[in-house]
């Protein structure tokens, strides 16, 4: 028996109890409380992984060496895990196959009672052998029926679309990162739905860095000197991108309006102007992902793939103060 | 008696034959691996923890939310503990000392063998109260006695300094961070004694960021027309600095030089020009952070602070192609 069950609330509810997080009635929190003190239950994490056969510990494995996509992710599941209730062994895989099978047996022989696994890209990647729950946050996993967490690109790529549509501008342009990466493939192709006729093609594809969105500025003036927006695969870009205009003279918002993608607040808040962009949601994602991961080693695992909201953060780049 | 002693070499030694790092003779590193089997060392961590009366798992507690500067530091102290020879228990007290002794008894409970601390500041910080070997890493303790790593920031300094004096610059200012930080402190008496009189005065102090330096690029032009030189606290104010003087008319480097500081690529190389600037070598720290700790873990701690170099990276900025 355990905390949830004795007090008839869910895995995530007791967590939130026993951890003092969330929204719950006082009068569910001291039932909790009082479920777990009948148990025995005791935070003393080594006492506790005795009596219950859980170690009280989940593994965190980063394809990315902690980057700009995966500390968000992973500082919401620590939030998540309850800054201590659970403690977090981390692992970066450094995207070898062989330092992952290693950091597996590691965290496996230590006992964890389950894993995140998370990374830079969006592509679906080969899923964990583990005899733990895991849950696959960003990064999915390449089988369906494992739990895995996604940012909704698709919505954000059409948000960013829909909004330079809604302010007037009809000859839509798109720079974005290199054309075999799974998150360039689904943002463009929301883009292209979603601009129709608007769209001054062809999309241009390069590597994600503010140089090549200033080069892609000037071929893009070349080809459509017409252009009033342009939409971009990553801040970096969108930032080289409002340079490279600004350098050939035309005003950004007022000739052509910039939407950058991420919201990577060192660039898109230093940008001049600061960036229209997608916040990806990873803090909420990363969180969301500690709190299925402590219901699936709870015993009440949610298979399948989850797609977290996005949002369109308006700044100066599209619309002039 | 254990492996190194029995193998008749050190902590740090025994560590890397058995981690497969470094570089030793085959000779050693085979007299360690038997050592290690005559000894039952066995791969699995929760035997050998049982058998040996250590965790072989280290607390790593960092004050900034794995930001620009805790990261690289965690990568080097993860290479020096061996990926998964010694795991790594995350913690990110957040700036709060509430959060951080939570942490730290929870980090105790779970047995251990060291912990390292680190952040973003360099303003020495108070000890943290722990029976295990502690190594402070970039922010070092308040007590000299506590073993702590950090960069050598005025010899980065002065070799910035020293780099424009050198390219025959002498109408030298200096842009920098909050008057009261430890690290604008050292680096501007470090800049004031290299420079002399050639520093055209006063320092101006603002904050740590790209539009800081625009602002001051502009001010800097108003007091000082003849300014040939500007050495900045940050990547951050230095790209801002170089953005403000293009705007201006002045090219830099020809009219004036401008260096940062921290060699932060995501700023240093997408400056226009890229930057030169120090680097702050904070991986090499991280990885003798992590060496240090496995020698006091073995019984062979070193107190007190060694100051780690750091090195000055030409690009651009300061040197015309």
């Amino acid at each position: 028996m355990d905390v949830a069950a004795l007090a008839g609330v869910s895995a995530g509810t007791a967590s939130k109890a026993l951890n003092g997080t969330g929204q719950l009635r006082a009068e569910t929190r001291e039932r909790v409380r009082r479920a777990a003190e009948q148990l025995g239950f005791t935070p003393d994490p080594l006492g506790r992984g005795l009596s219950s056969g859980r170690s009280y510990t989940v593994g965190l494995i980063t394809t990315d060496s902690f980057g700009r996509f995966s500390i968000p992710v992973m500082l919401g599941a620590e939030n998540a895990l309850g800054a201590g209730e659970m403690s977090v062994l981390l692992c970066d895989s450094r995207d070898d196959p062989l330092r992952e099978q290693h950091y597996l047996r590691t965290l496996l022989a230590r006992r964890v009672d389950g894993i995140i696994v998370t990374g830079r890209r969006t592509d679906p990647r080969p899923r964990l052998a583990a005899p733990v729950p895991v849950v696959y946050a960003f990064t999915p996993s390449q089988d369906p029926r494992d739990t895995s967490l996604v940012a909704d690109q698709a919505g954000g790529a059409t948000a960013a679309v829909q909004h330079v549509l809604d302010l007037g501008r009809r000859r839509v342009a798109h720079v974005t990162g290199p054309a075999d990466h799974h998150a360039t493939q689904v943002r463009r192709a929301a883009v292209e739905r979603t601009a129709g006729g608007a769209l001054v093609g062809p999309v241009l594809h390069g590597d994600w860095s503010e140089r090549w969105g200033r080069l892609a500025a000037d071929l893009l003036l070349r080809r459509h000197p017409d252009v009033d927006a342009v939409t971009c695969g990553s801040d970096q870009i969108a930032r080289g991108v409002c340079d490279g205009l600004r350098d050939a003279g035309r005003r950004v918002p007022q000739d052509v309006a910039v939407v950058g993608f991420d919201d990577w607040d060192v660039i898109a808040l230093a940008s001049r102007p600061p960036l229209t962009t997608v916040n990806l949601g990873l803090e909420a994602l990363g969180r969301r992902a500690g709190e299925l991961l402590l219901e699936a080693v709870a015993g009440d695992p949610s298979p399948g793939t989850t797609t977290m909201p996005t949002r369109l953060v308006v700044r100066e780049s599209t619309v002039a103060v």
